[in-house]
């Protein structure tokens, strides 16, 4: 993640990843959910904290789906069944259930499938956030299978290449492919220049937006650093600010970006038996859907020998020369191996305000969980 | 495709497409091909020149493919075998042949088990050069099915996110899907952020490079409006030039373009038993691999409804208001499906030194098609 992302450090608060877990367990539970998928969820959020992509965790969102299980906008019990299926397919109704819970689910079906015939691929409508797309891409990893994760739907942030109005979310994506000795390669990337969450983080540590990552309301590229206005998130559900596909703008390839949402847009809406999500009744918390493929390595080739291609391309990509004015090259999935070694041991950098919530709304819900033990 | 990829005005020889198909033709038999070979990779050039993507037409590759045969770094009449199978997945060997005639069988290979069993993924190692991968990913759309394709191996060319050497080559993408009224939808780029042979394209009309496309030899972006020098294509191959992931510089999202090239390297190199391109034997010509997957789409919902929701969004995409200075909002396949209409009628625009070289060539192979009756 980009440094101007990240807690600044004077505003940082240190929780152990187990005090942020029971903490977050209990918030579920008091939801409604079951034990079960109260953990599960819970295990969805802090591995994105871990892995160091705060975006993703109980930051920003937890306090979305408090809000949405009081509204009865998510049903915390949901029925989640198969409306078709073949071998090597399904299509999954999640019932309104909260992603988090929901998709793991429909990958452990893919894996099943894959077991059995080499690959599986499983579809979700009706369901609600996902989390980090990377935690559900991982789970065929142990099993020595390569995953993949998309999501789709609303609410809209994204405009198209050369237009003026929303017309995809983020339309992230995520594959994870099992290494040897190295660390597993998780490529984990929204559509757009910027995944949405960031622009709450952006936000709250005052950081500028670059070039080319939102336009203005017209569809206007904007062209020099900026900033979002307080309340920022808000501000681009009434269309103050939109953001651009990755590229930026159509010489620096938004077309691209703008293609790969479409991609996501067709595999997980429409796929899965919905319309775009532009075309869906409004729905501010967002209705999604979801599209998780398991392939098995030994259904093309041999297991140790993909491992080893893969430690030595991923070595070969870590020694590359940098060019100048840079540190190491990385891959998708190193920095964030790192960073859950270091945040187990150190502790999970917060922002303040994200620990008051969490103390409001123990008092709010009359918890007793303790953060700071 | 931008602008400044078009063949001038002035420079430009129009040409029948039947009178190009046949002498295409009439040169890949005369390099060996069987008959059935020899239409099947015209077919594949010829239809990349109908849809306005002259990049993977007749005008650049041909020639490569002709010198090729003639060193015997391609096998004319490869014996294409499968190496794994199971019941929806299978590996290939291309022997060596050319990808235009080998990808076409085994994305045949990958329908034939999606309609048996709701989908197919095969993976092709020992291959070469598959033109344009828009008409491999399109061949399930008649079958009412999603068709993928990427590819990947060597030479390189683009440089990593932060790094000063080549380790991926252009990695290109293609997915198409089924519509009902509308044009179907037919995406299909580069992982860099511009193909790999629009630079001969570019050289040859005297087009500038923009800023974020190409990086000094040291992997630093340039970030100047820039001309690439003579014989771009060699000074590529010696390291005077790289091509910048999808995105050009970090801040504007290049790790992702270089997370996509990476996925494509991963499914087709290293998936199909090969190591990954920048560790493979150095080989000019290019050793490539690739990977198809076909989606039956009645495996996970209904035909009729998806390609009403197709419509219904390629529609809304195409109503989308223009952003102000633009035209309109387009897809990825609309203007290649009208250009197709347009070019059947008048004839495909080439430069006049491409129609020069079928001229030369027909002369030195003792050929006797005509381009202009």
């Amino acid at each position: 993640m980009l440094e101007r992302f990240l807690v600044p450090e004077k505003d940082r608060v240190y929780i152990k990843f187990e005090n942020m877990s029971l903490a977050t367990i209990s918030i579920f539970e008091k939801m409604g959910l079951s034990s079960e998928d109260a953990k599960l969820s819970t295990e969805v959020l802090m591995t994105s904290d871990l892995r160091g992509c705060e975006s993703h965790g109980v930051s920003n969102m937890l306090r979305r789906y408090v809000e949405d299980y009081g509204t009865n906008d998510m049903n915390p019990n949901p029925n989640i069944s198969i409306t078709r299926e073949t071998d090597v397919t399904a299509n999954i109704d999640g019932d309104k259930g909260l992603g988090l819970h929901v998709l793991p689910r429909a990958m452990e079906k893919a894996i099943e499938k894959a077991d059995k015939h080499g690959t599986g691929t499983v579809v979700v409508h009706n369901s609600r956030h996902i989390g980090m797309l990377a935690y559900h891409a991982m789970l065929p990893i142990s099993k020595d299978m390569i995953g993949l994760c998309m999501t789709a739907g609303n609410p809209m942030s994204m405009v198209p290449t050369f237009g003026s109005e929303k017309r995809f979310a983020t339309n992230p994506w995520a594959y994870a492919v099992p290494a040897g000795d190295m660390p597993d390669f998780v490529f984990d990337v929204a559509t757009t220049q910027v995944a949405g969450n960031k622009l709450s983080l952006a936000s709250r540590v005052n950081s500028p937006m670059e070039p080319g990552w939102i336009s203005k309301p017209d569809g206007t590229p904007i062209m020099e650093e900026n900033f979002l206005p307080e309340n920022a998130e808000s501000k681009l559900g009434s269309d103050e600010y939109m953001m651009l596909p990755m590229g930026g703008t159509r010489e620096q390839g938004s077309h691209k970006g703008y293609g790969f949402a479409a991609v996501a847009e067709i595999l997980c809406d429409i796929l899965s038996g919905m319309s775009a999500g532009f075309l869906m009744p409004s729905h501010p918390r967002g209705i999604m859907s979801h599209f998780v493929q398991a392939m098995r390595i030994d259904a093309f080739s041999d297991v140790s020998k993909f491992k080893k291609n893969m430690d030595d391309m991923l070595r070969g990509l870590v020694e590359t020369p940098p060019a100048p004015g840079n540190q190491d090259v990385i891959y998708p999935g190193l920095p964030e191996s790192i960073e859950v070694e270091k945040r187990m041991r150190e502790g999970i950098p917060y922002h303040f305000e994200v620990i008051d919530w969490f103390e409001t709304i123990k008092n709010e819900l009359g918890l007793d969980f303790d953060l700071k033990s």
